[in-house]
């Protein structure tokens, strides 16, 4: 059996982690630990064939003693949800009808997903044409109170209004309250912005948020770990809020009230070793004292504006992201030693061969990137995703293509 | 020329230490040098003589070539006050006027005031029967904006009455705004609370806080640097706030713009080593800007209401400062250890000894109770700040007095 489980999968392998996203739930520790010495495929099949990897003979994987009747279970709950699998057929159209897949080891997945161990998602579906490692490179997490008060609603459209023009992204989990004034607030200041959902990436909920899922497709990405169709779920939310956490290069709350769900996406931050922020309010308001305690508590920062958020994150390139006058819109990230866009000629000389494989009409696929560069597809990836985030090059429905400047 | 600074001086001292409020500015680092190495009367003598000590044949204090000019340029300043020196009589009249004069080294001295080295205050003056040492024995500063917002104003009178209703003084500049908000506070939780003026205890200022000072001076203290009559000046304000951070266990920031004064009061806390708290507001309010930046920045405790503040300043009592039912009105310490107030039997023989020493009608002086406990004075000087912050002793006109229970 093989072991390479960062390096892009097969075309099985990917048609295999599509599949686990319909059987298992996201971050089930059994699947977690089975991926990460059995390839996708292998498992896969395993659980079609209801025959655990390393049974039999041979020296398997997930093998021990200990953890076999955890194993026993998990593959009778992946069994019971055989019968509702789309065939592979049905899997491919999904990706033809505006919604796409990512997997680990691929050009898009954003690297930080992989801190989160064997929690680290099987895979992504995404609606959307922004491409999520690029988008991810300048990224902040904003989440709050679905309950928010017209103060928080406020501050947080206002900064994530800020930070979209500063080109930042603002990833949040498309509730009501709190998350919606942070899209609202990127999408005004046509910025990129990420919607984290707990159910299928077609499947608008909260229902009245129909529409800003649209806005949000349209101009960012939607983006799950369950499958389309698929519904929410109370604990689904908990287990998509890793997800938030690890996405943005930091996690600011505004407004939580004690008990808020937003304090679990803030303790995933802390415990993804993410700078954890929160902005103040009132304290005669419930909503902000889960905000008060985690600074006060926590070591949350205190933040009060976007320039204190991006201070936080890029200590160095603050002064420069901070400057009037930036290109507006799509997010341009800076060579972080000299403060300004790179050029041709700052690049190494394996990304530039990557760059100058790109075809100046229409895009090309990764492999067939990988040919024309003469490298191999490890190197091929790593330099697609810095073009990506020099802002170089852009996804598109071929595979990748030449950003236009 | 005597070294003992830091034990009551004799009468002399007492006299001499008044002149030299009237003579030189608060703080005055000559004064505190010379201060730290003559006895007060000394130095007013060298004043009057216009001959600095050590000048002359014998080896004398502050004689370095270095400091000569400083110094000469100080024997200027003040001997250009000496013809507004009010004389001994006239200063003795002063002090049965409802004004009283605290030095150091006396029981009613607070030892915290010492930390501030050779800016430790020349002496006190007093406005109001209770002690000064006892008073500061469980107490926080809290200082703000005079420009106040309603929001301020209302969060630093909820939390001065909560601190002043579990036993805690309040200190603060009796300013407009977020100061007149905390003094205003402790009084309608009929509780202790010093205003530490930048002119004579006597010199309302502002004017319309008269009656305010007056309220103070009945429940609580109105303290001041310098001598009754003076008139306050834009610098003594910030000379002064060292005495109120100095004055509090921690200091609490209830609104501050971004250049307020407050901040300064906040400074002298930190470099004091004392704990710093500021209570938060909306981000959208330029009052509470100095707040979240000294949270942020300066690592200010963010505190949002009484119990936060006692639990930082009492880690250890702070369930007991907490529970319901206390001794409303005058601040009832506890034994840290214990967490109830302590009988006779947990005093040590030299406190008991002083105890019993107390006349069971009216008041005693110091040496007549030293004489009567046959301990020094030094003794008794601890053992009376000690009864007094236990609360079996408070202070009288006559001196010290048994408290009715």
């Amino acid at each position: 059996m093989s072991n390479a489980t960062s390096s892009p999968g097969s075309g099985a392998d990917r048609l295999a982690r599509a599949a686990l996203t319909y059987l298992a739930e996201p971050g089930d520790p059994a699947l977690g630990a089975l991926l990460g010495i059995c390839s996708p495929a292998e498992v896969l099949d395993a659980i079609k064939a209801d025959m655990l990897p390393g049974t039999g003979t041979g020296p398997g994987c997930g093998d021990t003693a200990a953890s076999r009747a955890a194993l026993d279970r998990a593959l009778g709950r992946w069994r019971a949800r055989l019968p509702g699998l789309p065939d592979d057929e049905r899997i491919a159209d999904t990706c033809r009808d505006g919604i796409r897949l990512t997997c680990p080891g691929e050009a898009e997945w954003p690297g930080p997903l992989d801190q989160l161990g064997q929690a680290r998602p099987y895979a992504l579906w995404l609606c959307g044409n922004t491409d999520l490692r690029f988008a991810c490179s300048r990224s902040v997490s904003m989440v709050g109170s679905r309950a928010a008060t017209s103060y928080g609603g406020h501050v947080a459209g206002e900064i994530a209004a800020d930070l979209g023009e500063r080109g930042w992204t603002v990833v949040s989990g498309g509730a009501y309250g709190i998350d919606a004034a942070a899209h609202r607030g990127a999408l005004a200041a046509e910025a990129v912005t990420i919607a984290v959902l707990a159910c299928g990436v077609d499947y608008p909920y909260p229902a009245g948020h129909a529409d800003l899922f649209a806005a949000i497709a349209a101009q960012g990405l939607v983006v799950s770990e369950w499958p389309p169709g698929r519904h929410p779920a109370r604990t689904r939310f908990l287990v998509r809020n890793r997800v938030i956490a690890a996405l943005g290069g930091g996690t600011v709350i505004v407004e939580a009230g004690e008990r808020s769900g937003a304090l679990n996406t803030a303790r995933h931050a802390a415990n993804l070793g993410k700078p954890l922020m929160a902005v103040p309010g009132p304290v005669t308001s419930a909503q902000s004292a889960g905000c008060h305690r985690i600074i006060r508590e926590w070591g949350a920062s205190c933040v009060t504006r976007a320039a204190d958020i991006i201070e936080l994150l890029s200590p160095l390139s603050a002064p420069d992201a901070l400057a009037p006058g930036g290109d507006p819109g799509r997010p341009a990230p800076r060579n972080p030693s000299t403060g300004r866009s790179p050029s041709r000629d700052d690049l190494d000389p394996d990304t530039a061969r990557v760059l100058d494989a790109l075809p100046t009409r229409g895009g090309a696929g990764t492999s067939t990137i990988a040919v024309e560069a003469g490298v191999d597809l490890d190197t091929v990836l790593r330099c697609l995703g810095r073009l990506a985030g020099y802002g170089f090059i852009e996804r598109c429905d071929r595979g990748w293509r030449l950003r236009k400047p």
